[in-house]
């Protein structure tokens, strides 16, 4: 493995909440810089208002202009917004939205230009960001409209801590639409970009896919509903026909009540709450959310803006600390994978003659 | 407080499942004789038969033809089926079904007639107890129509562990139908129901019940969802107005994680999975079943028959034991909500005449 230390840009989030205090924490301890080169987008001016203001551990920063300036063994930080920036713990302002925006738009930019290597943000308000180059309910779904391309045309939410990782079929999606939402060909598609990441970015090899059931009690047999019968088995079916490890369908309560999600790689939920209220339960404050599925790396941690907490120093840093770790993992990995498939062996084709024996061309491979 | 104990009927539910294996594990330590007097009703062939599978300590039964007959200090062995029951451990079969109705409908009548004080289930197959008396899709339902009286006249279930009691809007229902079921009226129906059950059934005076959303994010403003401010915010504010200490509704996903749910008496979910999902994780080892709202109480373990283990001794007791346990406390404050509430001091009014002073008339009351 090589020394060069990725270059991991970090957004400041809503700087009404509790972004610089998580980031602050999380960059509190300097053996970071053993691993990464952080670079954050956001506002020197601010990160010094939560250091004092929460009464947070001092951090060094160097302030830069480029990204491609950071230099090893150092926190640096590109201003995105101007001085007068006004900052107001909790409270949720126009002026919050547009630095969250500033932050994005500028750490997108320099992601695509290869000046940083992936992407961490600190959580926004789903609300203030809304301005005409900001139309989506999320960081996802911008991302996904941003960075997508031929190759990469999806992106796949997945959480995840050392034990679980959980994937969603649908998001952000209200109850009363997951369930046409539930086809066939969708769960196919993401059991397929499942398996996929968890082969490239988690470097498991022939990943365990366990697949959540919709209705209670796995459906009962069609007593109580049919989407588990007509749309998930189906899926999953096919997706095993296509040598993917796909099991299930499982009734949710009882798949992590008894801990059987703990043999497998990953787990494919159908709805949000369906996925993330175990999740948060079992992980709450180490829980990582990874946008996979697109050519770049984004990690974000598992919580809000914190408006209720913001200022006071209470926030815990530990979800934004394994975000960057996560992000490195995750750099990690595809480079291995690329380095692992970049150069495959062609393959080579045995022939049948008519007689009882068999014959090795080597003069003949897959590109003949 | 007084010494009399109370006889708790336990059924033996599927033959074929872990039904014995829990019950004898749950009577195995002896202390439990102090506490009650247990009846179960079943086979003592069929207990002899597990104890010696399963390789389980030795339980002494009595066996008795009427409940009224069980005597203090022992555990009684009712039989409900005949000498010939065919036992295969982990089959699904109609004998086993209509040896697990034989019970059910045994203990009932047993439980209207008040030769037992409360009834403890082990789990049933939903599918081989159909039969033109049994019609229902669980022991809730069954129960209902059962045992409810002008008075008492619906189910509510309720899964608690000591840390946790969740209550359900909808129990049984696939996830495209749960959206027109939560309306304001079945929410505020649910929330008086459980605040009467947190009351009566677990002593808390003026219990803090929690609603949780049915969208994600809360419905973000309307941007997921609207039920939350059609149905269920209106139904807590109706509820408030009721003087119920109802509060939320609140994202399932953060409430289960940052732990918020531990300030509160009561959850009201608005699903099946909603609810169980996260309860079982917290607790699935020591969960409870109570069917609460009814004239009689019933308890049971959170889990299934579980075939797949059925006839090894691998079956866990604790959440058998605990649905034991969970009866007589629930009898308990029953008994002290009755006693506490039955002859109430009459209302007396203060009269406000036209001068600036007040006047306390002692021989009004409200029943003049």
């Amino acid at each position: 493995m090589s020394d060069k230390k990725f270059k991991i840009g970090i957004t400041h989030g809503d700087t009404n909440g509790i972004g610089y205090e998580v980031i602050l924490k999380a960059l509190e301890d300097n053996r970071l810089l053993e691993l990464c080169t952080p670079v954050v987008y956001g506002s020197a001016k601010a990160a010094a208002f939560y250091r004092k203001t929460a009464q947070l551990q001092p951090v060094t920063f160097t302030q830069i202009t480029d990204a491609s300036n950071a230099k090893n063994g150092e926190y640096s930080i590109i201003n995105v917004v101007d001085e007068s920036l006004h900052i107001e713990p909790g409270v949720e302002s126009p002026e919050a939205g547009k630095a969250a925006f500033a932050a994005l738009e500028r750490a997108v930019a320099d992601l695509r230009a290869a000046k940083i290597d992936a992407l961490v943000t600190a959580p926004i308000n789903k609300h203030n960001i809304q301005s005409p180059e900001f139309t989506f309910p999320g960081h996802t779904e911008y991302l996904e409209s941003s960075l997508a391309d031929d190759e990469c045309p999806r992106a796949l939410m997945i959480l995840c801590t050392d034990i679980l990782r959980v994937a969603l079929v649908t998001i952000h999606t209200p109850i009363s639409g997951v369930s046409s939402k539930v086809t066939r060909e969708s769960v196919l598609e993401k059991i397929r970009d499942f398996n996929l990441s968890l082969t490239k970015d988690f470097g498991c090899h022939r990943p365990r896919i366990a697949v959540l059931s919709l209705n209670p009690h796995n459906g009962e047999g069609g007593l109580m509903g049919s989407e588990e019968s007509n749309a998930i088995s189906p899926a999953i079916a096919d997706a095993q026909a296509e040598k993917i490890n796909a099991f299930g369908p499982y009734a949710s309560d009882g798949f992590f009540g008894n801990g059987l999600f703990r043999k497998f790689d990953g787990v494919l939920a159908m709805y949000h709450d369906q996925g993330l209220a175990p999740f948060k339960t079992l992980a709450m404050d180490a829980g990582v959310n990874l946008t996979a599925g697109l050519p770049y790396v984004r990690t974000s941690p598992d919580h809000g803006t914190g408006y209720d907490i913001a200022g006071r120093g209470e926030a815990d840093g530990e979800s934004m600390r394994q975000a960057i770790y996560r992000a490195i993992d995750v750099l990690r990995c595809r480079r291995s994978h690329r380095e692992a498939t970049a150069n495959p062996l062609k393959k080579q084709y045995f022939e049948k003659n008519k007689k009882d024996n068999v014959v090795l061309d080597l003069t003949k491979s897959d590109t003949d």
